[in-house]
């Protein structure tokens, strides 16, 4: 029979009255010591990421904060908030948005480099195999809104190659995702410039976070956003603010 | 006639094609040059802290990261995870449950210190009136669990000490904190020591961030545990794991 | 020692292998005899209601399923669908959103009509305490879109009128609820007509329901609504559907 | 150029002020003429269910109300609720959990129906043809819990012969299922008889719903249970209930 003490089981912490340990750590050895940034990679991985690996798993998290209002999250966030919602369930209502289409291309994006490095053939093969089983919509590739180019993934490229340099990562996916942005604009005649999904999940790729970790950190990220907009909702005021102004409502489509 | 564009209004995000400046900066110069937990505090205060700042708001964030799956909201996560919930969904359960109760005592031990700093008359007197206002519960002191002490607690007014030697604060909230601590220890005849809320709190407060945000950084830190455990259940794998085993269901109440 | 099996209690179902009872009832002796506005009544309540009760409950339930995509529940289940998530998904995003301002207007109505109805003194004293209390908006009086009446309203008082000539219930807050109408008119020179809220508030203090459930009831009632929009929003198809179409974006307000 | 007011798009209500139309229907001549179980077709689906297809349709809806406070979704809520959570966001955190693995089956049963049914070949291939495509598992089929029999299966299936009869529905998916449960006795050499989700996705396949529907009326159904036991923990008090009682807590894996 099992006890039910062992229903719920961790390696993540262990508690005694007065004690609390993290990943094996006391916490107030933790407390003062550490950057938030080393804490999240200790707690999902269990181990301290090195200075250069730190530097670049920060930069991913940096980079992906915010979007604006317009991302479905963000506006989601600040109605909540004029439902009379505190932070809390606002910004779970906006993290909850976060599903495959808004939140997922990053943990696309790790899975599909991770297929074309196992792919038996080369690049252009692999890309086609992937979307025959995955579909045409490429992950982590091009933009509707930010042309030429997103801003944050040549930044966030620079950095893993200087991440390469200082071996924290080997740069494997990085050729990858270089050699899928090539290909694509071979394809397509244009560039579709690598986005933020594309470029943190070389950078999550490189650090051996799994495919489901480049959108648990994309969450925690966009958190920062979001709590970022629901306070300024806050003290901006406004009741049952919906998408749009009373006036513009929608369209009735008679059936 | 309100502009539909204006609907929305923010000063923490500014876009166009090719350009994302967060509080005035560009995206690409934050990239690689700031710590996460200064992302933070520029998101949702818009300013920088100074490095003195930043080390004591880095150590509150980090020591709420996680206090065990006995914990409702990382509880949800986990039995979310079993539900077969993504990552999203499964952080959006667990935040959505730090609620007044789970998640607000940082938030009302804020607006304590407040009340006791601008109260007219001694600390006694507004610990009284407090009490006649929100009840008998005191947030941010004592803790159900951790006797005698929530080791968290000293250490971060260890690190508020710090602080207010580096003019990082000027240690009027450490001072009411204190003076709590030794009231109600006074009137009950026995330690009611400042736990992780209280403790919190008294930086949140030193550093200037309004009560509400002490519940939002909450919710913030405790998102680190609380996607550390759910991508731990999910590699734990489990269906519909439910509070406690199939066979320890639930008493039935005859009505 | 408290057992394990004593700390969820219940007195709604009672379980065994091959048995469920609802209530008391073999859940088989349910199905197919009873309407589902029964079942909600009896899950809530434990007794069930008489004929005449239960068409007065059930109107309350069907008045209230939508008022349209502008609602910020409406608009964060057919956002949330875009964003990839599934039905139930999408609708706790919506659901979550009927906080105190967007949902909670029947439950603060049932207040004010208990407290009226408790109150020593007219129901002007009654109301002037009230907006002493809670504030100058008036629960379920005056809508900003529906002039010069909602047409929910009438209708629902009419059943309410019935119902108490068919002895459902006493009429004592359908009184009060037209009390508060007339003082309003006559205080602001002009109809403040009840709404919807105020209406279902009514029926659900008629009927007896607690304040809280005017709320939870409310979220039943809309969720049916909410389930319509997101199923139609799936048809409809869309990624990534902010509150506005991509090129009307926000105001920046220069810090 | 995309007109504002042409980006959310429906057909599910017209509204002008004082004028409320559902489904092509004013508001008003629904309140107390319609069921709540013939409002959730109609919003759903756009027309009105005959009087036999009304009754199986709330048959399906009666059956699914509640399975207890073991589900995680039940659990949640109550878990919510005495986190300080107000009966909407309980409810919302409730029905989040409803993901494929605790809210999906009666979505992937109807699936199954459909690809046996669209099969070419006997009802032995297209099962097989189902379990090479989605895994071992079969939707609708088994419990963990209720052996001999989940009672509400065949109370269900009673119900659909007789709505077969009065010519609600064809009995296509009834024999379908049927068929399955014959198979998988067949194949295992003991009952794995029909539960709750395959006895509804015969019902709603019947009727004619998509897949989806399926789910999403479960969590409509579910509604019911998670608002009673939200409401009933509300009434029994405690604070931050965590799944077991606090000195039953976890079991810490050393890594």
């Amino acid at each position: 029979m099992t006890d039910v003490s062992d229903w719920w089981r961790t390696s993540i912490i262990e508690m005694e009255p007065g004690k609390i340990h993290l990943r094996g750590h006391p916490i107030q050895d933790l407390i003062g010591t550490r950057s938030f940034s080393e804490m999240i990679w200790m707690m999902v991985r269990g181990d301290m990421p090195s200075p250069a690996q730190s530097k670049l798993f920060e930069a991913a998290l940096v980079a992906a904060v915010d979007h604006g209002p317009q991302a479905p999250s963000i506006a989601a966030a600040r109605m909540a908030v004029t439902c009379g919602l505190p932070l809390n369930n606002a910004m779970a209502s906006a993290v909850n948005m976060l599903g495959d289409v808004h939140g997922g291309a990053g943990e696309q994006a790790v899975e599909m480099y991770h297929h074309i490095q196992e792919f038996d053939g080369d690049l252009a093969a692999a890309l086609d195999d992937w979307m025959a089983l995955r579909g045409k919509i490429i992950p982590g590739f091009g933009h509707r809104f930010h042309t030429p180019i997103d801003p944050r993934a040549p930044r966030l490229m620079t950095l893993v190659e200087e991440a390469v340099k200082a071996d924290a990562c080997c740069g494997a996916f990085l050729a990858i995702a270089r050699g899928v942005e090539n290909e694509l604009a071979v394809r397509k005649n244009r560039p579709i410039p690598m986005n933020i999904d594309g470029a943190t999940a070389v950078i999550y790729a490189e650090l051996g976070f799994a495919p489901p970790l480049a959108r648990g950190l994309f969450c925690l990220s966009r958190s920062v956003g979001i709590l970022a907009h629901s306070w300024e909702q806050m003290q901006q005021g406004g009741r049952n603010k919906g998408p749009t102004p009373p006036h513009y409502r929608w369209t009735y489509d008679k059936p």
